[in-house]
């Protein structure tokens, strides 16, 4: 089973795979390109992924038949197990943690060859349902901290099968990138009364040079201290802390706008490979009065998507300082943005 | 100029470069290999960089002539330039200051085909006395707030010019990788009185299964939280808090590990792409009686050189968490590279 480690100089969590002893060539062969003949995740290969958890069948079809339009399984090869006890164990300096957790795949059409692009905006909510659906399910169990939702698109951004997919990891631990986040608004909360996230979108818009698009419902931009080049935000103008708690027209308005932003940079970069990360408010074990799900922390948080395509190397600098060096201002980047249609000539 | 760019809801640094306007299309091709024809780094073409700031020349040559060993000059194309001063800018929530800094590229050799893991041990240490005689000179800029120096081997680690060398880069802010570690070693020098590093060495030397190479002088392991697969620390055994005091036999020692390291490296995976990043401790302006360098601060702390193969990819969930996956267990990266020759059949 893998687990979390602790590293004590530098006070990060690091999961370690040890289900079985892998090799060294495996690693060199890690460079080359990977290829399969049959997709798992085309219909009529329904038996070649572990049994659905969820699914919008528009027609009355039965599970893990075709009739599908969005459908999430588990991964058949997962970082995480859903079976186990946490079981923190110490070592004088070191500690480590049971890899306990759920790892699924949300497939997010049936054609092998429509990227999330170049979906319709109704075929992108009904993705977003399937977030929601899921983030409501697993929020139930109590050994889960946080349930981190994202997509890799594109080989150089850490997806080998090209059939348009995103991930959802339930992990026992708050990733520290949520828990800085966390901590931001938390300190501006204090001192302010008000949400740090709503105060940057009020300060962005009277600005206005690093927004690319602004429909009244939901705003994308390039934030002022972008680590890449083209890296954008998606944020709901209206505050809310829980993205599972979005209505049906809150996600269509959603979907509007993630489409708006990956069919400018799909014209703008010739469909670059890219990374989203869903950022919402962990959960946490109080039941509400609506039963079934758990309420979560943090309502002075605000819930957002960042986008970050993969154009460039992380090299030594990176890795050893921590600073990111970014050679596109994002002014730049939200211009370039603005000035391109964002209609596909599909 | 470039500029530091404050993030207010991640609370981290960027380097922003804005030097000249960048079209997007520069952005498409940065995904294609780049070549060049004649290798500035090659001796005969020392017109082609800047003058150079040190140089190992063992015979009576001129500066910017052939004849050297070691050879260190300015990047020709700087991420930060040494003119200006830092001049601090608040706009509300949004904190910048001026790129500031020295960006200056370690030639290793003369020898355009000879990467540093196939160079002996006294060439080896003389690359680092060209980092110690660096660090010395730099640390007299009151500016400076760390130097950083990091080597990128391979296009995938971000090396576009294969002649080997090392780059080091002076910053006006402390990099919060180095911040982090500093905090962990002066809160365990707190409660115990010890060195972390010193502590962790002990530990690592009495369990051994994931010591790669120990002389009694300098000690190779596979960190117990590794974030990615043969991932290498090297220490001095002897606690040193500041590289640029070692002595020119403690470089020698040091060579000495860093060529077994390298080689092992290179002969299991077959020469694969790494970034290498020496942490030390960063400088203060409090001049010693030794005239002409800066003491440096944190004595609690315990240099060493990091080491990371770029074999896999850093993907959607590791950039939105901050956990890393790690597909190999650090117990078989040592067990593995503890097998393996270092001689090279060169």
């Amino acid at each position: 089973m893998s687990e979390f480690r602790w590293d004590p100089l530098k006070g990060t969590w690091v999961i370690t795979e040890n289900q079985r002893l892998r090799q060294p060539r495996e690693f060199i062969i890690e460079r080359q390109r990977t290829s399969i003949t049959v997709c798992p995740f085309c219909p009529g290969q329904e038996g070649k992924t572990p049994r659905e958890v969820y699914a919008l069948r528009p027609g009355d079809t039965q599970p893990n038949e075709p009739g599908w339009q969005v459908r999430v399984v588990p991964n058949k090869f997962p970082v995480l197990r859903i079976e186990g006890e946490l079981n923190q164990r110490s070592s004088g300096l070191y500690h480590s943690l049971q890899g306990v957790g759920a790892h699924e795949v949300i497939i997010e059409t049936t054609d092998h060859q429509r990227s999330l692009a170049q979906l319709e905006v109704l075929e992108i909510s009904a993705v977003l349902q399937a977030y929601r659906a899921r983030l409501l399910d697993l929020r139930q169990d109590r050994r889960f901290r946080y349930l981190q939702i994202f997509k890799n698109h594109g080989v150089e951004a850490g997806a080998p099968l090209p059939h348009s997919h995103s991930q959802l990891m339930a992990v026992p631990i708050t990733p520290p990138v949520i828990r800085s986040e966390l901590n931001a608004c938390l300190a501006h909360y204090r001192t302010t009364g008000n949400c740090l996230i709503c105060d940057l979108l009020a300060k962005e818009i009277a600005d206005g040079q690093r927004v690319v698009f602004n429909d009244g419902r939901f705003l994308v931009l390039a934030p002022y201290a972008s680590c890449f080049p083209f890296e954008l935000r998606l944020f709901p103008l209206q505050h809310n802390h829980d993205f599972a708690l979005q209505s049906d027209q809150e996600l269509i308005d959603c979907a509007r706008a993630l489409q708006e932003m990956l069919r400018r940079l799909f014209r703008l970069l010739e469909d670059p490979p890219y990374n989203f990360i869903l950022h919402t408010a962990p959960p946490v074990p109080v039941e509400t009065t609506k039963p079934g799900y758990w309420q979560t922390l943090a309502s002075d948080y605000h819930w957002h998507i960042e986008l970050v395509p993969r154009l460039s190397q992380i090299a030594g600098f990176e890795w050893g300082s921590g600073f990111f060096i970014n050679p596109l201002p994002p002014e730049d980047a939200a211009r370039f943005l603005r000035a391109t249609d964002p209609e596909l000539a599909l």
